[in-house]
């Protein structure tokens, strides 16, 4: 019996760019194009032609770590594979099974659990001649999203997979279909039970944990109390010992500039971050410094190896430093070379790591795709899992 | 007559690390270790020793292309060459001058306009053995540091210097002197009788303008309304005017986590920044998106040459991109490239460029300092002076 883990990856939103970087990550194909995400809103001009015609970086290392299964529909994962041989080059099978136990995890062939949920009609195109489905979101791929996830949440808690991948589902979509979740994360919480979860966004080493997300800048500075801040300086250091560091050297950012400078501009970081570092520092929890960091220096620091994580305060506070090193921007070839961050949800009973772009409605479809966000996320989950055991 | 511009550089803090960056700076001098900046605060342990000994590096260049005059203290400015001597092997000498007509501006002797407020003996140490003076925040560094930026900005508005460019000066000092500024640009507003200003960093070619800056973050969003954003984003295409920058691309990053999604959690990006967006627009200002960019992707696209200029909504969004790509860690030799960025003080009727970092009172006056800010900074005001004519 093989001892590497088995991942179950959701398929993502049908109509999205799932389907064709999930054939591209389990072809091995790390193309240097940028995943064509909305949410990145990338304009199409910059992005380059050419590079994605080349198959030769494919290769089945993945397939030496871990076992992957794809939870989605046979239908799209056909017709992905047959665009990607189109336009990339590269030549896998789809083979559908019932259940885990008929997969048999071989490069070349991808294991397709089939939910059934999209018909070979459904799919907008001609994989003889790929372009945009520019569907956008729809109440059907909505549907077949949210099932796909919540089929392998299950697969996960029942122990059949030994970590969750995903790919990129649209909130409308999901929305449209009677589902009203803000994303993956609370259909996670919900579907295992949990109720103090954090997100951890990562690009290489830097990785950084949210006490806050999708809420206004004005509602970030309310949150930002004790409690919470404490939870997700444990949620960090769970986090990093889950990844295999013994002694993780936590770092905390401060909400306000400069840290308030002694309460002369804001008072959270004395009356509410500090007394949550006070109390993880009691727990034994590595925080070196032992107070905030000044928001301005703490990734610059973090780079340069002083924390093996950083819990901010709120959604910018991680995501620009993040999108600045995973969004990479080749100037002297005039061309994107990745968008390489994932995110992990932290906290749950079960391993969820995740592409860390969207649905890329504007352009999934035509084979363009980048496949290095869902390669990283793999990598992560297959971590999680080798540490757990 | 020569027609390179006349840079007027202010010493700084006499007891900071002004001095001695302004010797290497002049000399040429461009070391590869970090300046050691209270601000930055950086753990002492992590600074490489050894390449502060290499003379190498320094070359005239600097005096080819600007007429470089120091406002401050010769007792200074001789104790910090002296330091450089021991320390990096540079020989440079120190020239008191008493009017900028007397300074001859050659390579080899640094032009210093005396204002004699520190006598040799105020400054604790003996340049033969270099240590920290450790001396911290006081009241004759404070006064001194002050009457020097007040100098130098009347010898611009008297048009005696093309531009002037600041070395670090302590808010604390300043105000134990009995001058009650937050810093540098309060005291340029009030001297040049200036109400509308704004403040820009720069690294390479990412640059930025601030709505607000030193205010908590709750005051920050109360600060986002639709004149002082249009004013800021005035500021910035006139600062890449001014930089010789014929059409200038503005991005504007949102308030709110993804612009507020349509106002689901946010209204400020609705109802302040988009109003301030199209009044500009009408004004012929070239905002290429027409709207607010999310704040955690406008920086990529910065970088990706989308825009020459980014105006922020606060401090740490704009000072968290700046500060990761200007401060450089190389991971390979496990050392600071280089603290490089700086600030420009814009809608003032003279040039103000400046080091971006502190004092560094924690290590000024042992010769580790780097100059690689103030080169930078005075690279700034020439384009700025250049353009201007």
């Amino acid at each position: 019996m093989s001892n590497k883990p088995i991942l179950g990856i959701s398929m993502g939103d049908p109509f999205g760019n799932g389907p064709e970087i999930t054939v591209k990550a389990l072809a091995g194909l790390r193309e240097a194009t940028a995943p064509r995400s909305d949410t990145a809103d990338l304009p199409n001009a910059a992005l380059p032609a050419g590079v994605r015609e080349s198959g030769s970086l494919a290769d089945k290392s993945v397939y030496d770590r871990c076992r992957p299964l794809v939870v989605g529909d046979v239908s799209c994962m056909e017709y992905a594979a047959k665009v990607a041989k189109k336009v990339s080059g590269i030549d896998v099978k789809i083979r559908p099974i019932k259940s885990v136990n008929d997969a048999k995890f071989e490069f070349g062939t991808i294991d397709v659990y089939d939910m059934g949920l999209i018909k070979p009609s459904d799919i907008p195109g001609d994989p003889e001649h790929p372009a945009p489905f520019k569907l956008g979101a729809t109440k059907l791929g909505g549907e077949a999203a949210y099932q796909y996830v919540v089929k392998v949440i299950h697969m996960a808690l029942n122990k059949e997979v030994d970590a969750t991948i995903t790919n990129a589902l649209s909130k409308e979509a999901i929305n449209m279909a009677g589902h009203h979740y803000s994303g993956h994360t609370e259909i996670y919480a919900d579907e295992t039970k949990t109720s103090k979860y954090g997100m951890m966004l990562a690009h290489g080493d830097l990785r950084v944990v949210h006490v806050s997300t999708h809420v206004s800048l004005r509602e970030a500075c309310d949150r930002v109390k004790k409690d919470r801040v404490l939870d997700c300086i444990r949620l960090a250091n769970n986090a990093c010992r889950a990844l295999g560091i013994r002694e993780p050297k936590i770092g905390v950012a401060g909400l306000n500039p400069h840290c308030g400078e002694d309460g002369m501009f804001g008072w959270e970081d004395i009356e509410e971050i500090q007394p949550a570092i006070d109390q993880a520092l009691g727990e034994g929890i590595n925080i070196p410094e032992k107070k905030p960091t000044p928001p301005d220096t703490v990734f610059s620091k973090a780079l340069g190896g002083w924390y093996d994580i950083v819990v901010v305060m709120y959604h910018d506070q991680g995501h620009i430093p993040l999108k600045l090193k995973g969004f990479v921007y080749n100037k002297a070839e005039k061309r994107w070379d990745a968008v390489a961050g994932i995110n992990v949800t932290l906290g749950l009973p079960i391993i969820r790591a995740s592409v860390d772009h969207g649905t890329g409605f504007g352009h999934a479809g035509d084979g363009g795709a980048n496949a290095l966000s869902l390669l990283n996320a793999m990598d992560y989950g297959i971590r999680l899992a080798e540490n757990r055991r």
